[in-house]
């Protein structure tokens, strides 16, 4: 039945296809999984802190007495219980979440996805940090907004630079906890700041809260969200809290927001898998991220300042470097005459890898700086590895 | 930290969001989970068919022997020998697929979203078939097409009437094999045909193939991939054939298409879960389908039997219904003065429930069409619906 030479087809790609392309960072980690690689590049929590034991319970429990409900088609907007749980975990004195505001997705990349989706239009500006999430740029991008780079510091984002920039814009996507690429957080006066001007604004506020969780020392900061739950759309995740393979994300946000994602999300894959929400839930139902949240902190607390030390120890003093308090990720900046991209060829060379920091930047990119991992790498390795890089840089001055 | 009376945010949503809407079937499914309800709405699978204990004890083995890669970030492309598996078993004497042809997909309906949207631009022309199914429909909406319906009979697609409308058309969507929501097949020859047709207009040809393997007799027709893999895009699920809950279903095409798709993906939900793709490679390796697919087949093959038989003994002679020869669904066509969505008000009323057919035209819509699913439903219920929709029916003569 097959057909002699048929004519190939001449793909012609949307508008929107044509300027897609793969991330930067999937590209250099095809290249660091080799064993002998010291890598800093990846962006993925440590399969140590999986609790894999508790997982494989959790899908038993819910196949053995559930599982004509687990393995049907679900609902859209997630399942419910989870939905409660997280509605619940979210809400404080003051600002009381509701479950309807929630809407499960795959992992937060679709959350934003789905918000450009319903959101953007083509040429909409879009706000945000400088520089921002890699990944938060690539969704947006296929609904070709212009990008607004809004100024930043040491300390964040800067809310009076807000109003400068804001007219007429569709949202602004900030990441206010231990930011990927920076480890930075906004302080709690500049999270109020930035809250109030995005309400008198009118402009939606997308608060990115992957990391949140992952604080070192002490609490974490309030989160936006509980300061105008009316105007933040918040977004969180179970990837770096319990294992990213699973993709499984959470947007909360005003119902009417809520539903238009809904909308946008049965369209595009009708819902998210209801075994993995039921096994999320009997998992997280009692507790259990009470204890196990401090176990990742500790062993990251550690490896970061195994990193911080060694920076310290072999890294020129022309180099700086941010501190962070949480998360996974150390940003750090070169002399201005040393380009990150062609570092990290002969760094790979030497067998370290990193991801430079100009795939991070909307619009100007500053060529000089670049993003450091320490999660899936022991302390010997840390040291081992940016003692390389140190050498490496040193050699440039 | 609250804010004090906040404005309220008055969202404004993308032009394609705004024409979003929820599916029909969606908001009837709602009303008729009902447990009195006698639905014949539903486009779900059976859970009788599930192989739970088969899952259950996979996702032990993923688990307890590869739970670190299973839980971790994975590729975008998806689980390596899950594609190979998938490229072998659609592989023929005359046309061997690749597993770099392969995507792993959320479900079908993202291999619907990601396809359109890297093959549409507002106001493309996206052929259809007459009707077709809704949730490529809404799928591809989210884009803004220009439907053009083509023409069908109790055939399918009349290939002959295409060159008449693919002048400038972007894609071609079909879905040959007891299509929903007619329940209807394409002919060989047919097949034949529409594969060269599109090959001599450069038509993309989107095989849409969720039934196939749920023939109730004999083996199922040849796959227009087979014809031509460098022109036919195959879209494959595990719904119908293990379960649909965990969402994974395959795009299969020419390998410039499956890297653009991929991109898509990255940027879409970056990949799908790992874990379940080892889980359905783990339970398909060694042979399951081949002894679990009959026993789906003749589930559906005697109620579908026991549907036909109740319409013959209930319906008034002046109503037509097709007599599927797999799958899951019989479309029925009344008198053309009744409205199937009016009827529907009153078969609720009267606890049955069904779908409307308007909702699956692209354009002008038979608004005296209905679809009815048989396979969630015991031969007795069957019976007791029918007999209840043929007293309604009659009465409307």
């Amino acid at each position: 039945m097959k057909m002699e030479n048929p004519t190939p087809i001449q793909w012609q790609f949307s508008e929107r296809a044509q300027q897609l392309q793969s991330s930067v960072i999937r590209e250099i980690l095809k290249v660091t999984v080799r064993p002998d690689v010291i890598s800093f590049a990846g962006g993925l929590p440590s399969p140590e802190t999986f609790p894999i034991e508790r997982m494989r319970a959790a899908f038993d429990t819910v196949l053995s007495k559930q599982g004509k409900v687990a393995l049907q088609y679900g609902p859209t907007d997630g399942y419910g219980p989870l939905r409660e749980w997280i509605a619940d975990s979210l809400s404080t004195g003051g600002a009381k979440i509701l479950p309807e505001q929630v809407l499960m997705v795959s992992g937060s990349q679709q959350g934003l996805d789905l918000l450009a989706k319903v959101l953007v239009d083509e040429g909409s500006k879009v706000l945000v940090e400088t520089p921002s999430y890699l990944g938060a740029l690539q969704a947006f991008s296929v609904y070709r907004p212009e990008f607004i780079s809004v100024p930043t510091d040491d300390h964040g984002l800067i809310p009076e630079q807000l109003a400068n920039v804001a007219q007429g814009a569709r949202l602004l996507y900030a990441l206010p906890n231990f930011q990927n690429p920076t480890g930075r957080s906004l302080s709690v006066e500049r999270r109020a700041a930035l809250v109030e001007t995005c309400a008198r604004l009118g402009l939606p506020l997308i608060e990115d809260d992957p990391y949140g969780a992952l604080s070192y020392r002490g609490d974490p900061l309030p989160k936006m969200l509980t300061m105008n739950p009316n105007g933040v759309i918040y977004m969180g995740s179970f990837s770096k809290v319990l294992t990213p393979g699973i993709r499984l994300g959470y947007v909360v946000a005003p119902v009417p927001l809520i539903r238009k994602l809904e909308q946008a999300k049965q369209a595009a894959d009708l819902h998210t898998a209801q075994l993995t929400q039921m096994v999320v839930h009997e998992v997280v139902k009692d507790g259990f991220l009470k204890e196990h949240i401090p176990t990742i902190r500790k062993l990251y607390a550690d490896q970061c300042e195994a990193m911080l030390s060694a920076l310290s120890e072999f890294f020129p003093s022309s180099v700086a470097w941010t501190r962070p308090e949480g998360g996974m990720f150390i940003w750090v900046t070169l002399p201005k005459h040393i380009d990150s991209m062609k570092l990290l060829d002969e760094a790979i060379a030497q067998n370290v890898a990193f991801v430079p920091g100009a795939p991070f930047y909307a619009n100007a990119p500053e060529k000089n700086t670049l993003r450091l991992s320490f999660v899936t790498v022991p302390p010997a390795k840390i040291r081992e590895g940016v003692e390389k890089l140190g050498k490496l840089i040193t050699s440039k001055l």
